[in-house]
Parts: C-alpha cells; sequence; structure tokens
C-alpha cells in the first residue's frame, strides 16, 4: 500500500522542485544514493537543501517531505528555524523544533534568534529579519536552495493583500515559486492547499504548533485568513482560493512582459541628451508609459514603495493632458516637469 | 449658496460625460443654449442622451444630474426604463418611473418590457435582455449615448467577481467607462461611491426604489455586496473599493496592451501557410505566447466563454514542454497538436 494521498502529494511536490534545483545546478546531477558510491572521486560533493521551518503544519510537512524525497536522489537535506523573539519562550520552541527536525534525519539543523526591528509595520518588519537570517544559514552552509512552505492559500492572501493596494498587477502576482538571489528560494507548496499539508503532518503523526500570531485579528494577514477570506468564499463559491492563486500566476507573467517592454521601449523614447520626449512618449500604450514613468521616477530616487499609481497617473497627464501644469512633486523630493517637450524628472 | 456637494458631484460627473459625447460626435460641439437659437438653420438638430434608469437611487440620481446639465449643453436628454418582468407589478414600477423620468424634465421617456430568457444564469440573461432592450431604444430614438448608473462600488464588486473567475487581468478590468458599439454607453458614475449617489436623491427628494434582487442572496453579486466585500473592507480598511476600482483601470490598460502585442506579433510567428511555428512561438514571454494560442482556439471555433486558463496552458506545454503528448481536446470540439514543428489548432 503507499503512502496516504496527502503525504504523497507533499512528496511529489517537493520531489519535482529538487529534481529543478538539481537541474538548475548542472554540477549535480540527479542520481540515485547507490550510483553515487561509485563515482565519489569524480563527483562534486552533495548538494546540500535546507527548510526553512516554523514548526507549523505547513513547514513540518515540508521538512518531512524533503526528509524523505532528499537521500533518494543524493541531496543532503538540513533545517533551519527563526526564533523571532516575539513571544515569551520562542527561544524553547526554535529548540523543540529543532529537535523535531532532527529526528525527521536533516542534517545540519540549527535554530538561529533575530532581532525584530519596526520598519514597515510587524509583519515586514519580522519576515525582514527571518529572510535576513535564512540567506545568512544559506552562505554559511553553502546551502544550494531554502525550500519554504508557503500554500497555495498562503498565496491567495497574499494577492488579496496585493488587491488592497490597488497599485497594478504587478501586486496581484503574490509569491513566486523561485525566488531570491539566484533562484535561491523555493516554495514547493505554493499549488498545494493548507488542508493537505496539515492532513499529511496527522497521518505521519508529526506534532505541530500553531503559532498565535496566525489568529491574533491585530495582523491583516490573520484577519483575511478567518474573516476575508471565508466571507468571500461564501458569496463566490469554494474555487475562491484557486482563482486567486491562478491570478497570481497570470499576472506575474503578464507584468514581466509589460517590464521587459518598457525596458525595451524606453531607449527608444529618450533623446540624444537622455530626455524623455513627450511625443514618443504619447504615442506608445498607457500601460508601457507609465512603466517607463515610474521607472523613471524611481531611477531618479523615488522610493518605489512610496510611489503610488496615482503619482504617476499626474505625471502622465503632463503627457496627455498637457495644458501648461506645473512642476509635480512625487515621494523622495524628486520633481517633474515638462520643458520643451521633454519630459524631466529629476531629485529637487 | 451652491448645490450640496454630493449634487455638485453627480452634476460634475455628468457634465465631463456630455462633453466627452459631444466632442466624440464632431456634428454637435458644446453650445450655450442662447448661442444655439441664432444659428439654428446652419446647425445639426441637438444630439439626444438617454439614461437608463432601474427607480433605483444610483439611475435615479444620473437621471437628475443629466436633466440639471444637458440643457446648459445643447443637449437634449431623454431615459428609458426596462421591465424585466421578474416581479410581480414590474409594470407598475415601470410606469412609475416613467412618471418620475418625465416629472425631471426629461423627453422622450418610455418603458420597455423584455423577456429574460435563461442563458448564462439569472444574472446574465437579464442584463442580456436589458442591453438588447437598450440598444434597440438608442437606435429607435437616435440617441448619440446611454448612460448607465455604475458606481465605484458596482466596480468593485466586478473586479471581484472577474477574480472569482481566475481567469487573468482582462477579467479583472471591471466595467469600461466607455462601451459598446460607438461608443454608445457611458458610465458616468465609475468614480463615484454608492453612498454619494443616494445622498444625491435625498437631499433632491427624489424618491427612489430598492431593487429587493440587489438584497437576494440568491444573486451572487448581492451575497458579495451585503457580505463579501464589507468582510474584505473589514480585513483590510475601507480603502478596498478604490483599490479594487483603480486596480479594474489599471488591468485594463495593461490587457489592451498585451493584446495589441500579441496581434502584432501573431503575424510573425505563422509561416508561408499560416501555420503556427512552435520555435517562434517558444521565443516569446508566456504572457504574449498563451495570448496568441488563446485568439488561435477562439479563431478555430472554441466558445470564448467555454476556454479556460487551464485549456490554454495545456496548450501552451505543446511549446513549452514537448514530449511528444497526443492531440488536446478544447471546447467547442477544437483540437490542438503538434505536427513537425507546427502548431495545428483546427475544430475536428
Amino acid at each position: 500500500m503507499g503512502p496516504h494521498p496527502a503525504v504523497a502529494a507533499i512528496r511529489l511536490a517537493v520531489r519535482r522542485v529538487l529534481h529543478d534545483i538539481l537541474n538548475d545546478h548542472q554540477g549535480f546531477p540527479a542520481q540515485p544514493a547507490g550510483a553515487r558510491e561509485d563515482r565519489t572521486a569524480e563527483r562534486p560533493p552533495s548538494p546540500l537543501v535546507l527548510v526553512a521551518c516554523s514548526g507549523g503544519a505547513d513547514s513540518m510537512a515540508l521538512a518531512s517531505a524533503l526528509a524523505f524525497e532528499a537521500p533518494k536522489l543524493g541531496v543532503r537535506a538540513g533545517g533551519v528555524t527563526v526564533d523571532h523573539g516575539l513571544q515569551p519562550g520562542s527561544d524553547l520552541r526554535a529548540d523543540e523544533v529543532v529537535l523535531r527536525l532532527r529526528g525527521l534525519g536533516l542534517d545540519p539543523v540549527e535554530s538561529v534568534a533575530v532581532t525584530v526591528g519596526r520598519a514597515g509595520g510587524p509583519e515586514a518588519a519580522a519576515r525582514d529579519a527571518r529572510y535576513a537570517a535564512l540567506d545568512a544559514a544559506a552562505e554559511r552552509h553553502g546551502a544550494a536552495a531554502v525550500l519554504l512552505g508557503h500554500t497555495r492559500d498562503d498565496q491567495a492572501e497574499t494577492v488579496l493583500l496585493g488587491l488592497a493596494r490597488g497599485s497594478g498587477i504587478r501586486s496581484l502576482s503574490g509569491m513566486a515559486a523561485v525566488s531570491g538571489a539566484g533562484g535561491r528560494y523555493r516554495r514547493p507548496f505554493l499549488q498545494l492547499d493548507r488542508q493537505t499539508a496539515r492532513k499529511a503532518c496527522m497521518v505521519q503523526s508529526l506534532p505541530v504548533w500553531d503559532d498565535p500570531h496566525n489568529a491574533d485579528p491585530a495582523y491583516t494577514r490573520s484577519r483575511l485568513r478567518h474573516e476575508g477570506l471565508p466571507a468571500l468564499e461564501k458569496a463566490l463559491g469554494k474555487g475562491v482560493v484557486e482563482a486567486l492563486a491562478r491570478t497570481a500566476q497570470l499576472s506575474r507573467d503578464d507584468a514581466d512582459a509589460l517590464d521587459a517592454w518598457a525596458r525595451q521601449a524606453e531607449a527608444s523614447v529618450r533623446d540624444a541628451a537622455g530626455l524623455l520626449e513627450c511625443a514618443k512618449l504619447y504615442a506608445l500604450p498607457p500601460a508601457v508609459r507609465r512603466r517607463i514613468l515610474r521607472r523613471a521616477a524611481i531611477e531618479a530616487g523615488a522610493p518605489a514603495g512610496a510611489l503610488f499609481a496615482r503619482h504617476i497617473e499626474e505625471v502622465d497627464r503632463l503627457i496627455t493632458g498637457w495644458r501648461g501644469q506645473g512642476a509635480i512633486n512625487l515621494p523622495g523630493k524628486v520633481v517633474a516637469q515638462r520643458q520643451g517637450g521633454r519630459l524631466v524628472i529629476r531629485q529637487g
């Protein structure tokens, strides 16, 4: 008898990603453990893949699947848990996660304590600290990749959070299956639902830890998870999570294509002095023109996070609705103005 | 003392759209009523603009603003109400709406009874019947435009409905400010919230009729309005409706640009016999390639409404993940297969 369907699903998801990782690191072709021994001398050392594990169901399921699949492909499997120090006893819990990961056979396993700042709000600050710690751990251990346990449900929440910003399709594109420097981060469960991960832990008798933050209504994502999404599912039907995840993928591809178009078009709308020519900008589709304007504002020093769609719309009216309006102030003390048929965007 | 801010807002929105209509119909330049009389002989007859009015707050507010603004621009203002015959006494209500519109000074005003079919579900069937009746009324009266009372809240709901389909950014682009044959339909309130329309009716003592369908949880849009959106606002903050409306506009521009790119690229990926060359398709960005595949499937006879993202993904794998797979069946008995480096899509 094969494994429980939930366990089969998480293993398949991890196996696929391990194959991708091995393909991307041509020095590390997939090979059965037996075959490896014969040729040890001629081969590079086995690649190491780390799992980032909070001890919650998603990342515990991921760790268990990695522990099962990695040896079959000649991959070493390790784990990292990050102690955010935000709750009393978080250090003890981190130690417990370390023991559980070792219990699964992962090696190396470590716990990393971080200090969470305040920049960008509590969720963003915790995320920044976490990724910095994971980056450092990956470097320290020379890991080929770090697996993250984000599920399709997390992706759906991320799309809704992006939607609430109203800043266009890039913010609807959620999390990438592959991200970070050199494609370090991989999300094998991005098309798998949270329920499957939970089930896989249950049938494998893996104890899991429920982060109280996930149920704390002070956090936007938690409110979305426990109230917003269920209400949306009630109104629109059960397929909402899948539809949101699909929207993420389609939006990402669309945003990539339009960014590429804008990069290419940008060269053709600059004059010999490198200034943007209004007449040539006017001739472009609005979607491409606004991307060029946004890039120009960021290059001039406007912080990307503070630059909203309404700012770009106002700059765009210098091109499409010109009636002699004055300079437009953008975040980061950047000023946009039209001068003699050219658009000048610079720090004032 | 000027009008109440809500009344000023609805009038400004209608005035802007009337100017657009006059600009688009160059035979009908905007002119004050006084100036018009002197030159009656040399000018074309005043254009007629109709308002589609259900008797609800949004369209009653729209009718009142049209009645106020049209004469100042030398525009004739009329109204149409559609009796969908879905509730007992709907004919009497339609007569009442006719009286109210006449009371505002609109002329011509008429009520049109329609028979609602079943195709596509109750909401789609009612919409189809309504637009057919409005089209016919516009033709009959030689109207330059028909104004529709959709608000920013309606737009937000439409974006969420599109999101639930998970079929990409075109379905996120909501309703257009200008749509229909020759840009017949205009939506002056698309950036105005429903509350403003209600307020404008109240301060003008205009009686309004609340369609019981709008509160009937049997309708998806009604569930969204009364449960889904409020829960989303509670989780994400009050700006959600505005963010959704902005997403609609940005998505529309992006989808237009990518459609234009796909149309242009399509010619370059066909061989002399008009067949799609797989190698050339492969070189395109996924967002552009999938749009070409979708267009080709529709041209071959696949009904657009039945063609989902997953169908196109499967066809795309004939290009990006070729391992000798067989023909792929698409809706409308359309078959896609790869033959000698060419992609053949035709009705089987």
